[in-house]
């Protein structure tokens, strides 16, 4: 039996197993190349995640264009099992196959886990305070570091290599299962497309809520800020796997963010509310967020600015 | 725990939940446009169905290329949904996205069930018969008289509609299930690329087993004998999903036909040994079969004739 049928903002669907239940999530990895095998599991296992356990199993679809050697699937192969191990995932089974008409490798991961209990982005309650773990675009960061190359002069070969190294840090998994262990957590939801505000909008929508989120607080790591700034991205759009939204009871942020100290920073960034949903933006003017906004990838990959 | 993984020639990976087992199995379906949906939901459940169970729910992952419409969206949506329901499975989530670069849609399913007790292509016995249900190529005649349409002159209109219909017959889930209540069935597997050849030498090398196998004795519908002569293919190496692969304790052939007789035809078509792996041709001679033969499909879909 689903009991939680996956809908537009929730990361999982959830079906009645015996006297638990199982949290499975599938997503595909389109869009890279580099390091595309960890990717996909850590997107598909951040997903898991956010119902507030660790995943246990992954089944994996590995599609090559043609041209491609054994010498890649061992690779991406590599790749996959060492992100598994890395998150405590098993991976069961798989498929790879070379498809002719492909320009670029697609690798897709169902990721799933036998668990007790759970929640869901849907269960953000009205008072609520939203926290976000790490810094906004993380994810995005590493992208445009590692696919697009960074202009020369927009940022030093320093930064640029600080920037690539972001990936390391696009699992939410650690943070999201000793966020759920203080039981004084609603409801967690990954920042993928659309970034924290587009996270921050599918939970509002998903619980049926509205929220005030405060531009000036959410953290932007420098990298992220230098390559925003210059490609004039809006870094709270910019896709952002690695970070966690966390709907925290009112009052018992200092709980979460102690249990988070050995895995990283957590921040308040705004709360839930029964009105509108609100960007108060860093200049002291308000937005309202009437629609999910179009990610930044996107946009500085294909070159629109 | 992971009791069978994945591996060449098995259909699925079983996990320990519980007192049961959750049978899984991914595939994607790369090379087909007309009815993709259906086909990816038919072809992972029968290698769920292949451990004598009826598969229960399935993820699944949907890539559209650029362009598509949001009517390709629905049609795929309903394709999928249609599929499932005929065989009883529960669509529990996925993914839609449009894919920059693709020139196909690509569909992926993660189908999977939770099961008290299965049997996997790797538990053929010594002097077991080897039974087919339906007849041989079943998928890829469909695939070649709807991709490739089948040139003027080599079969009627009739032919051709009658070959397109096909497809209809592409899910195993129901004479899987029924094969395996009898009780006198060691091991199944689907026949996917390679044909019926193929499948018998997967099911042969998972265990660990030599085979004979009587080319007269292989069904072969007159659509498909049709465009196989015409198109000089080999109707036993053409992709054949549709059609199942039972080793049935010798003796209890009549048992396990009997119990099919309201699903389809099944017919015994050899029987594995401790020897060697052996195809008895029909014009008499004897062909040891060392590898997996390659698909006729691609051969048929390439022009290489």
């Amino acid at each position: 039996m689903v009991v939680t049928p996956a809908k537009a903002g929730l990361d999982f669907a959830a079906i009645k197993v015996g006297e638990g239940y199982m949290i499975v999530s599938a997503d595909p990895i389109t869009g890279v190349v580099d390091e595309i095998g960890k990717y996909a599991v850590f997107v598909s296992a951040n997903d898991v995640a956010t119902s507030g356990n660790r995943p246990q199993f992954a089944e994996t679809v590995v599609l090559l264009p043609q041209g491609s050697l054994a010498v890649d699937v061992e690779i991406l192969a590599k790749q996959i099992d060492k992100a598994a191990k890395e998150i405590g995932v098993t991976i069961v089974g798989g498929h790879t196959e070379v498809t002719p008409g492909l320009r670029k490798p697609i690798v897709m991961a169902t990721v799933f886990g036998f668990v007790k209990k759970y929640i869901s982005s849907g269960d953000a309650q009205d008072g609520d305070t939203i926290m976000m773990t790490k810094t906004a675009g993380l994810e995005g960061t590493a992208a445009i570091s590692r696919e697009l190359g960074i202009p020369k002069g927009i940022a030093s070969q320093a930064v640029t290599r600080r920037a690539r190294r972001f990936l390391g840090s696009i699992s939410v998994v650690d943070e999201a299962v000793a966020a759920f262990g203080t039981g004084q957590v609603s409801a967690m939801h990954d920042c993928t497309e659309g970034g924290v505000l587009g996270a921050v909008y599918e939970m509002s929508i998903a619980s049926g809520l509205g929220f005030e989120l405060k531009e000036s607080a959410v953290p932007v790591a420098p990298e992220t800020n230098i390559l925003c700034s210059k490609l004039t991205l809006d870094p709270l759009k910019l896709i952002g796997s690695g970070s966690l939204l966390i709907s925290v009871r009112s009052g018992k942020e200092e709980i979460v963010r102690n249990a988070l100290k050995q895995v990283c920073k957590a921040t308040v960034i705004g709360h839930f509310t029964s009105r509108e949903r609100v960007l108060m933006k860093a200049d002291g003017s308000e937005s309202r967020i009437s629609s999910a906004p179009e990610d930044e990838l996107w946009r500085a990959l294909s070159g629109r600015r």
